[in-house]
């Protein structure tokens, strides 16, 4: 069986060059080239296998995920992997770890809020997994609300120390990732109180466990805080609760990059200008962001290929039936997933282009893009998570009944994912953000004050919103320009009269309170203006490989023409579109979709996943899906035997009418 | 801390009598008294407790799935319940198990299939669980599709048998709930063949495990499939593979009712006619459609007693912060989610109806209100399960982090009830039959052909097509006839529409291909008219209690508002609406979330649900989350000990730079 290929004639089907798509998606050859080294030494190392992970019981999972964490970091030293290509091991070792955090938080936060002494003291112990840690913010009672967090800092000046105390149940830190079982230190997140005096949320290094036994140090109560969604998937992780009772830390453990606490207890702000935070930001987001395109591609992957394994009905004089991907039905809910993938690919490119440039200019004293970059990331990462998290369980659905097995590998993709709706920012929390910053922008028009950005369109406000849609036949809808008009026009007009209906309130607060879901549905207008122009951007670029730029300009047309036809509603009723337009927009993107059918498998293949990464039998490579579905059921505890445990004090008795002597 | 309530205030806002009201959400005093018994009932046996559920190996939770099972069969002999009584007692163990397929799926196929010999011989057995069966019929290459299964059951006249094969690996039985452990017998799906000829898919009652041992029998090969979505939820239940080795059964073991095998071997029908088949069917989805306001009300009951305890920013000179609930956001997500629980809940009351009238037709031989009545519970299915887990999952974001954990009891939720979207016949698989439905009937427009039950708005074609909405104030959209007019113009105008489209195609089963996905809007288009149609009536009825029917016309609003403000789009493309009135609409849906606010925990207490049932910490009674939150991260097996498991192996040696000499 082995060689197999069940989706061969697909893969000769496509017309364009599938190795050639592969650089566009990985964004170069050199990342192309990293990726599929570390990708396959992955998947051939019996060391990472994942295969059994959803059958683990939590504590031989969670020691499981210890064991791998350890190798990784064996193997990564052993071969001398530079950073990218330790943190690409990472990504395909797929299991959320404690190494995450220390990673992707902890680290972080000391090079961008610690002083260059504590860095020179941390960072080395750090980057050689001295101390492991982790970013202890979120409280129990306090999450999107930082500046409410409950945990005291207080300075004592007798011993030049800072005392962390949990001073209420809900102040117990809850949620952080490498909290409940690993990490020696934590960077926390506390009200700093100096005689007397709140200054608000600052960070702190605080060591939790010992080095020499990993027991937790006096005065601090950690633990894990139990099981979350899902078979597998963020299980892995022990997120955790942790209290402190009047624990002492040296005063230079609180980060002073940008406000200091003297040896006498004066508070005073550095000359670091406090922007660099929302730099961060910036920097965190567009990880999510790439993010979003890997699990929403994964999953776009694997429904795609069992699509046009699966067949049902439609099968004429005794021939085989219908392949499923053959359905319009079928077409209409993954391919709009599929071009998504792609476009959040693209998004999130253009958004590493902006943090490199909003960096620049920081260094520079320049903080005049920051609210539009810090609105722009933080909107990007509410629709690109979100748009990712329903795609993978769309996804899931498209498979019938085989995808709500574990062996599908969708369950444990949607319930990993999703927290991204929640986490660094919860999605309607970020959208208010961006619509606060949109009233904000409108009522800067005419003032002469300069739109940049992603805004510039805002600059033609008189233009977007007189203008009319051209539209007189369904060709005419892939006109780049006409398609950015159109969610231009939607995008300022909604803004445009989210800002007049605002207007007739006394009190804005009041007013914006009252008109928030209109203002979040503004924001996601202006966010998806955003993911279409960088689309149609990228296609202005030189994109060599024989018939791969015409691939994407219609996975680009199935994107925005999908948005047109969701949301025809915000197109109609801005009248920029007349009902005839938008049922032309309609017949245009069904048309696209038979362009797209017959390049689908190679649209997926082009994203180089290993079956190993993939995690999903339905979305193998060879499409060999019957026999190794059979053959993985019998994997499962329940049939090492038979005659199930239970069967004789449970099943027997009822079958023989004595259930009321036996002992349940 | 017992005897605390945090949402008292909250109660006492409630402007209407949640006693009533809880007698309208239950159908009846008798229903609701049978289910306060029933449940408090459950609740207080210690046997039922699920609380550790989630944290649970697969063997461990199946056996205590087996315990539970037996238990509650035990205490329904002793406690003599009835049959209504029973069934209670299996919704409030609150827990899949292979009891539900015997009793849901097993006994009625017998019912409905077998002949009168057939049911006086096998009944009885099942009655007293003597016996245990499954329904069969889904295999690993064909579920949607029935017709295309492969198993066969091949007469064989010399010694009056059949022969249950499976001739291909595809052919497997898999799904079937009961099967993989525990049933001893199943009605199995297969082509019936006699003497070389195939007459389709038919049933029979076949053994598969020895009554005496458990064991399988000869020529059978059965296990379990595997873990599915999520900790705990359907794991419990033992989905199952089986495969036919030729296997003999007795000719009187298909069920005879409809058509018959003589001992010639010949074919033949009864003079039973077949659509009784299509009866069992309205039964089974009517009672998806109950489940469907069941679920959604459990997840929404979570979500909104949780907002009202979260507090998050917003506070005033030290005040306490915002209650979540009291942002807009949070609202227009959350209410319309209420509304929906109690419209499903309606028109769930009113398809027990329709079965019984169908169900009385046809004994009269009145077939004429069955295609409608089929194609009115297949949208009604999809529509209210695809909305179901939709809702469940945005109940769980509604709950920030905290949702995540499996202690909030959503993500639970959420993985055991998803797959009514697949099972019982695929959601989109059966919107398409509602379309076909609806095609049919407008080609029927004109021929003088009666339009019954919820077509009959098609009769009046013509005014639908050219009435354009009256609504002038916000106040106006209050009117339900001005509502009703609005959707089923809507409808109507996309029936007709999708028909124009397919009158262009030469060949109409082409178009109809083509055209499949704007079909489906069409349809939902027509069962959400169903919907608002039927909460409508419902309020045109008496119902006592203060406030309560009050409290229902807020819900139907926003219930039938927020369908107008989602898919503006429909309503203006067809025209039917302007500009104007879609925002005057979305202007009275804000009025009335004004006016659900104060009454919602008492709009979520009238569900009923206790504690044990809800299973959820953030949706407790008493609001008393945080202690609670607390409590029961410490029971995670993770936190037996304080050093994790794989310390000493993984953590410390990674600690100490000596990964180079550990075993990993
Ligand atoms: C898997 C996972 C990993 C995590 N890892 C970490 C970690 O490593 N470190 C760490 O510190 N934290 C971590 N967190 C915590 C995470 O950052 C918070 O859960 C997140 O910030 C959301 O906050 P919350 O839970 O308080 O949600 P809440 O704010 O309580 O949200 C509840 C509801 O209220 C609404 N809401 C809140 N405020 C407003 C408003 N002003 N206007 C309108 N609506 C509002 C929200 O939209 C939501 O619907 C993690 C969480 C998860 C789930
Ligand atoms: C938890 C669970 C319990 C179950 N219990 C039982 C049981 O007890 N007994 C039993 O016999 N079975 C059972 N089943 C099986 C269930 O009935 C099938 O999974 C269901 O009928 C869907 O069929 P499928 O899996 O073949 O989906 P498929 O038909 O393969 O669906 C795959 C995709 O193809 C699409 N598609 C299929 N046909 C068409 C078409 N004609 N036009 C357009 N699109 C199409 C679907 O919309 C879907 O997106 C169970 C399933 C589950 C998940």
């Amino acid at each position: 069986m082995e060689g197999v290929d069940y989706l061969g004639d697909e893969r000769k089907k496509a017309v364009f060059d599938v190795e050639a798509m592969k650089i566009v998606w990985a964004g170069s050859r050199h990342a192309f080239e990293v990726s599929d080294r570390i990708a396959k030494l992955v998947a051939n190392d019996p060391g990472f296998r994942k295969d059994g992970r959803t059958m683990l019981p939590r504590k031989e999972l969670f020691k499981n995920t210890l064991r791998k964490a350890a190798y990784a970091w064996k193997r990564i030293i052993e071969l001398r992997l530079s950073e990218e290509e330790a943190s690409k091991l990472r990504v395909y070792v797929d299991e959320p770890a404690y190494t995450d955090l220390h990673w992707g938080m902890f680290v972080p936060a000391i090079k961008g809020q610690g002083t260059d002494e504590q860095q020179a003291k941390w960072l080395p112990l750090a980057y050689k997994m001295q101390i492991i840690g982790c970013y202890a913010q979120t409280e129990l009672g306090h999450g999107s609300n930082v500046q409410g967090l409950e945990t005291t800092a207080t300075f004592d000046p007798h011993t030049d120390e800072f005392v962390i105390h949990s001073p209420t149940l809900t102040s117990s830190k809850w949620w952080p990732g490498g909290l409940g079982k690993v990490s020696t230190h934590a960077i926390v997140y506390a009200r700093l109180i100096t005689d007397g005096k709140d200054h608000g949320i600052h960070g702190f290094i605080v060591q939790l466990r010992s080095l020499e036994d990993h027991s937790s140090l006096p005065g601090i109560t950690v633990a894990d805080i139990g099981m979350k969604f899902g078979n597998g998937a963020y299980n892995t992780m022990d997120n955790g609760v942790l209290r402190f009772d009047h624990v002492r830390i040296p005063r230079n453990q609180m980060l002073m990059r940008v406000s200091q606490v003297t040896r006498e207890g004066k508070y005073k702000q550095s000359d670091v200008p406090r922007q660099l935070v929302y730099g961060t930001m910036v920097y965190v987001r567009q990880t999510i962001v790439a993010d979003a395109s890997s699990a929403l591609s994964r999953a776009v992957c694997i429904a795609t290929r069992y699509s046009a394994v699966r067949r049902q009905f439609g099968s004429q004089n005794g021939g085989p039936e219908t392949q499923v991907i053959d359905y319009k039905t079928q077409q209409s809910r993954l391919f709009p997933l599929l071009a998504s993938a792609y476009a959040f690919r693209f998004v999130g490119e253009w958004l590493k282009w902006l943090y490199t440039d909003v960096t620049q200019r920081l260094q520079a004293n320049d903080f005049s893009t920051l609210p539009e970059a810090h609105a722009c990331t933080a909107g990007l990462k509410s629709l690109t998570t979100s748009a990712t998290a329903d795609g993978i369980e769309e996804c899931r659905k498209l498979c019938g009944g085989h995808g709500y097995l574990c062996s599908s590998g969708l369950p444990e993709l949607f319930a990993v994912y999703v927290p991204a709706c929640t986490y660094e920012g919860d999605n309607t929390v970020l959208l208010l953000q961006v619509a606060r910053f949109l009233i904000k922008t409108v009522s800067q028009l005419g003032t002469g004050k300069q739109m940049v950005g992603t805004t510039a369109y805002m600059g033609r406000m008189e233009h977007l919103m007189q203008c009319r849609c051209d539209v007189q036949r369904a060709e005419d809808w892939l006109k780049p320009s006409q398609v950015i008009e159109a969610f231009e026009a939607r995008a300022a007009r909604m803004s445009v009269s989210c800002a007049r209906n605002l207007s007739k309130f006394a009190n804005p607060e009041e007013g914006f309170a009252e008109l928030s879901a209109d203002l979040v549905e503004a924001a996601v207008a202006h966010c998806q203006l955003i993911v279409v122009s960088k689309f149609i951007e990228k296609l202005q670029q030189d994109i060599p490989g024989e018939g791969v730029k015409q691939q994407l300009e219609v996975l680009c047309g199935v994107y925005y023409l999908f948005l047109v036809h969701k949301h025809q509603g915000d197109f109609l009723s801005t009248s920029y579109l007349t009902p005839k337009q938008a049922a032309l927009a309609n017949d245009q993107l069904r048309a696209l979709y038979s362009k797209v059918r017959p390049n689908a498998i190679a649209l997926v293949d082009a994203f180089n996943y290993t079956d190993h990464y993939l995690g999903s039998i339905l979305g193998r490579y060879d499409g060999n899906v019957y026999p190794k579905l059979y053959e993985a059921a019998w994997k499962d505890p329940l049939n090492e035997s038979v005659i199930p445990d239970g069967y004789h004090e449970y099943v027997r008795p009822l079958l023989k009418q004595q259930l009321h002597t036996a002992k349940l």
